[in-house]
């Protein structure tokens, strides 16, 4: 399972500590946590995957190493464009607030067919609105387990 | 001159019809036509700035030749992060309809600085909702014109 | 017919000239010239191939305008990735001196069964090591001329 | 540490073998094992790594799942662009054998300054030919612990 947190470098407080929550709770599921792997909600998101004992994966858009939080680095260089590689890697996708970068995130994932979750962010047909870190990632990490996008389903973690 | 118009590769006919206006007027202010080569909106852009006596250029996503209209042709196979590229090489963006792919699309023109000008679909904050192909492509080739990114001015372009 | 001329951004002033001639070469033979966008042997392509009344397409690997003799801009902000899609897009490829840069564009082209010509370069397992720059040309322009990549086949061009 | 391994998807049996201990020697070393995803000599480095108790990462070159032995998989969908993903995510570089695919990634490794170790593939300039996986493993972890590109070298790891 890899779940993509989405979201600005450059972000409000409540936003950074949501992504932190629901990084947290990714990690507990056993699910990988992957992202941009730059600042903001990225960072915070990597930084509860660690407190959770997760993994965390940064696709970056650069050829640097990102924030500190991140245990699989993959330097793209290619700008902007790799926003389509972190939404491809992910099963499902939790968006945090966010500008046009995640929007055109969102819409990457709503092309390819992956569940989007939004926590105070982007309302487009399609997209699930969520109220709270705890019901995103309960949502996504349940949309990952009913996914053919998953090839091992997490033990008992099947539903019918 | 470098105008992208951008939109579903599957359209209607008024949609069709709206894209080839629009890419016969494009090309008869001197700009060259940029799109992702394919069919659809595409496709009719291209179709009409042929008849513009313009140039089109087509960035597609695989390694094939696209649709006939196009005089130059970027084989990427790059997938659908070839939209970036569409994008970056336009210094104004025209959406006509479109469904999640003209989103991401549209979401990168307007994290990049570029105008958009729609003609019946997104109707997205930043996005200039235009009622016709002449209204689009007119305010289009006025804001390019108008554009530090447009390297030479068309004569007698430069607004004061 | 397009035709990619590849060499580094920082050449030998004889690397120039042979790269300016390619480019005049391939203009009068009604081809397109594609290539990286930059300066030394791109920009004297794509210098020859105007003074030829040529088209010429750069490939640029960030989102800027390139050389002062392009026609058509590809901005991609790809990074070195770009080299993919300057390879992906020509019919056949003519290598003037050149490291590694121009070495990932060969075995790219070599990879995609495109022909290579090499004038002074990378003398790699199947690239055809030309003693001139209209030795180059005219075998880059023959190859094209027998090429299924090639859709259109210049008037009266096919050669026996 | 991430170490990259690339080579033939379509291998032959020594090659595979050679591979398999390279990425037990890489992950014993406490290093990623970072490749293309596929199989072949891919498919080798994982399966050794996994036998190794390490960690693997696969970026692949479309949407899918790629070989059975992957922790982290990243899906590009950029088609032979994912090339420059493996080499920019690695701190060294391991070629085993390989053929055109395998050379432009060495060409690109040499271009970004990442040392390559090559056991019986291309002895390309600024190539480190190696006899043996061992020798080629050995030399690639050095040569990470000396590299300034590794954030976190391993206690103890600094040679002289």
């Amino acid at each position: 399972m890899q779940i993509a947190v989405i979201g600005a470098s450059d972000c409000a407080d409540e936003e950074y500590s949501t992504a932190r929550t629901i990084g947290k709770l990714v990690a507990a599921s056993g699910a990988i946590l992957v992202c941009g792997g730059l600042g903001g909600v990225m960072e915070a998101a990597c930084r509860g995957a660690r407190e959770g004992n997760g993994m965390t994966v940064g696709i970056l858009p650069d050829a640097g190493n990102g924030n500190a939080y991140l245990d699989v680095i993959i330097r793209t260089d290619l700008g902007h464009a790799r926003n389509f590689l972190v939404i491809l890697s992910a099963d499902a996708v939790i968006a945090i607030g966010g500008k046009y970068g995640t929007l055109s995130e969102i819409a990457i994932a709503l092309k390819t067919g992956r569940p989007v979750f939004s926590v105070g962010g982007w309302d487009i047909p399609g997209v699930i609105m969520c109220r709270s870190a705890e019901e995103a990632a309960t949502n996504a990490l349940s949309a990952v387990r009913r996914s053919p996008l998953c090839r091992t389903p997490p033990s008992g973690g099947v539903s019918l």
